[in-house]
């Protein structure tokens, strides 16, 4: 069924785009090269693959939404939140301790925690894991058996130089290569989520051959095939014209945000990579609680603006927004004069409401 | 998330196309229109809706295959095969009775039965069900309770003009309209199935939401959104010059199977839809049974000809085999000498196993 619903030349285009891109040490394999149409639909038929009902994967939060919704779909995977804070010296670091001590708590109360779920780039956060920490959580899945499934889905969408991005697919050998699988597509790196487009690398047959033969329901359109075959591997082009005017595009931007947020005095995390910045609205809510950041959402939405609240990342604190900054620069000014207006009004109520009371810190 | 997947110029253009071809009294509403990558998709997705795991859905047999491996992959529902036979006046003749004969069968084992699957034309064996067959079809399955899953994937493709196609959309009331789902899809009539799209037309607007929230995981491509809603608008193109052309391409490739055929002595079903002849190959089966019919299938395969084998179908009796004869005429004519060549070898083979014994009959 690969052969039916991926054309062998997609999947060997596909492998070598990803040899060049993740830097990986040898050639990737086209037979580890599964293609459906979108990430999520990689993310459910893996969850089917991998769990039988009701069996978990550990979730870092804040995370992204869409494989929570597409976990329940089909699959019926629970999944474990693993709640990141900004108790740490580093705010919202994924650390091993709390790995363990979520599969800990998991295990205690019967759970069957089948596997890890990794998004490098992190979405919403922006974080770029270094070669030391993805060693560490890969090291820390193996110790328990736990499959890892990585969405490296912003993997060219990294914009600040100073940062390198690290593919597991550039390891040198991975500690647990039967139990690690890639997730990658182009929505976010070429902005094409219309194409449905979605890739699974991995170098374990049997979750390969499993998860194609979902491929039955999950095809990528013939024409799309076409097109993205033809993209992948004009390779000149998108090194020399789109990815340098692509992260220009989104430093400039990123640029334009932050200065306008530092000049509001919002805090944020200023990350490098990612179509979006993590902001911290909480001075905003009073009392600081997710029903606020719905009516704030809302309010924003009324003011034709679409951000995304923490609530929809499973972020534990309410208050954080998810601003997505990849836009043209005109439109981004009228999008923060908009951003500036509803958080103005939102001051004036909060006066009115309790104009002595402290907000959340 | 029906607008974000599908978008609504698309779903109006497939509501207006089915309102015409399906020849309904009054203009069928874009909202009950449901888009997804293919039928199977949309099967797949009613099963999931309409069953919980282990509950079941009647299919008269031969069936389509491909619903049967889509009813697996995800939903878990059952089917429940209605075994049609060559005992009946008209060969493998759908009738009430035997519906209700396997209802009553399945009820008694305790299962819980949730719908009848109806292919119209059917696949594999090109019948065209009446008016009054259809009504009464329905009718059973209002009387029980029983959702009615219709697929009319081949609707354009009647080819024989004395035969008229009557879509369940056309009747002026349907016997239980929220209990009544259509698929219709572009993959036979317009021998586009790598575009991946089929159609839910559903009056149940509880069905048709639940299936339009796995558009999910089931979108089409947005370029063939795009070229489907071209395709579909261009009506005067698809009277004048499509159908017509198709049509007597299909007549031409049918009578020229059809002649061989029965040059051969070969006996098959003369149904006038579809773009397959279901024939019957007992005679060169000896034993007559679903080894045989496999070894005669593997051998044809070794000849470089497709046939499908009744097995596939879930087929009661061994021995029947689809032949697709939508192909080129020079093609069929090779395809037709390599069928010749492949029966005679089996002839001989069959001399030499047992000379004097009797065949199926």
């Amino acid at each position: 069924l690969t052969s039916l619903w991926s054309t062998h030349s997609l999947r060997e285009e596909v492998a070598r785009f990803l040899t060049y891109y993740c830097k990986a040490p040898a050639r990737l394999d086209p037979e580890n090269v599964v293609v459906l149409n979108g990430c999520c639909s990689v993310f459910s038929t893996l969850a089917m693959v991998l769990c039988d009902p009701g069996e978990a994967f550990l979730t870092p939060t804040p995370f992204y939404g869409g494989f929570a919704f597409s976990s329940h779909l089909y699959s019926k995977v629970e999944l474990i939140l693993v709640h990141l804070d900004t108790a740490h010296p580093r705010l919202f670091q994924l650390t091993v301790d709390k790995l363990e001590q979520a599969l800990l708590e998991a295990t205690l109360t019967g759970k069957k925690v089948r596997g890890l779920i990794l998004i490098n780039p992190q979405n919403p956060l922006g974080d770029v894991y270094s070669r030391d920490s993805l060693k560490e959580y890969l090291e820390f899945a193996k110790r328990y058996s736990l499959h890892v499934i990585i969405d490296e889905i912003y993997m060219l969408s990294v914009f600040d130089e100073s940062i390198t991005f690290h593919s597991i697919l550039s390891m040198e050998s991975l500690p647990d290569p039967n139990r690690t699988h890639v997730i990658w597509g182009t929505s976010k790196d070429f902005g094409i989520s219309g194409f449905r487009f979605g890739v699974l690398y991995t170098q374990n047959k049997k979750v390969a051959s499993a998860v194609s033969s979902f491929g039955y329901l999950h095809g990528v359109s013939g024409i799309a095939q076409y097109k993205l075959y033809r993209l992948l591997r004009d390779r000149e082009w998108i090194d020399r014209v789109y990815l340098p005017t692509y992260r220009s595009r989104l430093q400039r931007a990123h640029r334009y945000i932050t200065t306008k947020l530092k000049a509001l005095g919002i805090s944020f995390l200023n990350r490098g990579s990612g179509l979006y910045v993590w902001i911290n609205l909480k001075v905003y809510l009073d009392p600081c609680t997710f029903e606020e950041e719905r009516l704030l959402h809302r309010r924003f939405l009324d003011n034709k603006l679409i951000l995304s609240r923490g609530k929809t990342y499973m972020c534990k604190e309410p208050g954080w927004f998810r601003v997505v900054f990849a836009d043209k620069p005109l439109r981004l000014k009228q999008a923060m004069h908009r951003f500036y207006q509803v958080l103005e009004t939102q001051k004036l109520e909060l006066r009115v409401k309790q104009p002595e009371s402290a907000q959340c810190e």
